[in-house]
């Protein structure tokens, strides 16, 4: 079977470009016991691949020069060695910017046969992005009915569901985001009790009169200044979750902390990172209640559908230039 | 009574001055019912000294400007109108740089007579430094056996407890100190298990060899630079306890964080700030453990007691430009 293929060529030094890839067509291995051959239906887009792409410190290796690039995907097994797997079955797993992957079964997760759902809520709501959210606030900030919770990258896959889950749980939820937009649909479709605009100039002004009785609940996606104004606001005892640091994946390579890093001691905050994978063996859990928050109308999510592989160099740039919304995927035919 | 007192004149903008200061004198006012008259007899001098002297955003009221300069102290009752507490009395609280003071008695707690150990410990190993050193270690980071716990300002009289208390908890303890013969009496007077120095040229090499399992927990007094150099060994799932900051307290008001803050993403560190007041309710706890450690030789203290209320203002510097071992206290006739 002909195989395209993004190859990492180069580290990004600032945005992404189509130069830092190889476009390939390879052939498909052979297939060894145990292993499946899976056509990628679906690939995941998100603000990590900055990360992979870099060589900075991070929670996995990064990709290395000449290798496919790293994503989640969902995809069809069109051929297989394995007796777990069969073909037919639809299937999630680190799949990579390409048409094919083989993977040994065990390192790929079978997705159940639901009609009520699109397949893709497994790469959204019910995957990375809304499991993220579940844990990065219940888990890591601990947040109690009446507390403030702000939510960076609001508009963004993660900060949309972190936002609702917030007022499910009855916080006073507030967002940030790029455009007066975003900001509109997080209040009037999303349930945000107020949204403020990062690029206005009144922005820090704004934000102190969303939060009238401070931040209790900082969910961070993006640091930079963003950040430093928000925790200007943090109350005494305040919990940062952090997430994601998207302002500085495209700047230098080590973000540099927030300006106002005394108020950690000055207020007795607790910061703290998480990955999702950190949570694996609580998946089942959350995904149930997930499912259920979806199926209930408590939790809307949405997705950014971009046909054609081809297009992933440049559609990946749309999660760190502020025009996406939704969670980002790319469809293959 | 004359009283010679301290009072703040202007905020101090890089190292305590003299001229921050009006040196007066005053006489005592007439006790109010239930007040007592306190003539000092040792003050506390601490990092926080500085804060209190700023402006920028804080954990209690900056000293204003005219009033007394604010700390902790003992002294001996002298006239009473009080129930509860008598002439003769030795108490603790906050007495300020002067040589009396008035107080309510509810505002002061009564020292036990006990001559097994000098007065000055209820200011030191018994008292703010020895407390901040048992809450912040083994309250906000979890210590576990065998774990490695990086402690800079490490002669301090904060730093100095954290370490023995790392040892009589089972982890590998390693100081950061600012000269040879502080990092010689850590290791050998205090049984650190090593000691760096970070005027080194070598230092964050000597730092890394110190910790070759990485770094669990960081029980931070200074911030900046050295904390850069530990954060880039901390470990999956590593804590930081920041106790203070003290290397930013003389420079801009507000503390930049460190420069690779993104760890706290990539290695999911748990980063918290902690007073020691918001503990006051298991001090009695805390107390009784401490004084036993001290009377079974498990942990040394030292106090480095400087006779002259006149001299505080110069004093005080002693605890920014690293002259000073162990706990600094000015002594009253």
């Amino acid at each position: 079977m002909k195989n395209r293929q993004f190859l990492l060529k180069s580290r990004p030094t600032g945005k992404i470009s189509r130069s830092n890839f190889d476009f390939v067509t390879t052939p498909t291995p052979d297939l060894k016991d145990g292993e499946v051959l899976v056509q990628n239906r679906y690939i995941s887009l998100d603000p990590t691949h900055r990360i992979w792409m870099s060589d900075i410190e991070q929670y996995m290796p990064p990709i290395g020069i000449g290798e496919v690039i790293r994503s989640l995907g969902i995809g069809e097994v069109v051929e297989s060695r394995s007796e777990v797997l069969h073909k037919g079955d639809i299937v999630t797993g680190l799949l990579g910017w390409q048409d094919y992957s083989v993977h040994h079964a065990k390192t790929l997760d079978k997705l159940p046969k639901d009609d009520s759902l699109p397949v893709t809520a497994y790469l959204s709501v019910l995957g990375l992005t809304g499991l993220t959210a579940y844990f990065g606030l219940l888990d890591i900030t601990h947040p109690k009915a009446g507390e403030t919770l702000v939510v960076s990258g609001a508009a963004g896959a993660v900060g949309s569901i972190v936002g609702q889950i917030g007022k499910i749980k009855g916080l006073r939820v507030v967002g940030i985001a790029g455009s007066a937009d975003k900001c509109r649909h997080l209040v009037e479709d999303l349930g945000f009790d107020a949204a403020v605009n990062y690029r206005s100039p009144e922005f820090a002004a704004e934000l102190k009169r969303a939060c009238p009785k401070g931040v209790d609940v900082y969910f961070d996606n993006v640091g930079g200044e963003v950040s430093d104004a928000v925790w200007a606001n943090m109350n005494l005892f305040g919990r940062v979750s952090l997430c994601g640091l998207i302002s500085s994946y495209n700047g230098t390579p080590a973000a540099a902390g927030p300006r106002n890093f005394s108020l950690v001691l000055m207020k007795r905050l607790n910061v703290r990172g998480f990955i999702l994978f950190d949570f694996k063996n609580q998946f089942p859990k959350a995904v149930t209640e997930l499912y259920q928050w979806v199926k209930s109308g408590k939790i809307k999510y949405s997705e950014d559908i971009v046909p054609g592989l081809a297009t992933a160099p440049d559609t990946v740039n749309k999660l760190f230039d502020g025009s996406n919304t939704g969670k980002l995927i790319i469809s293959l035919p």
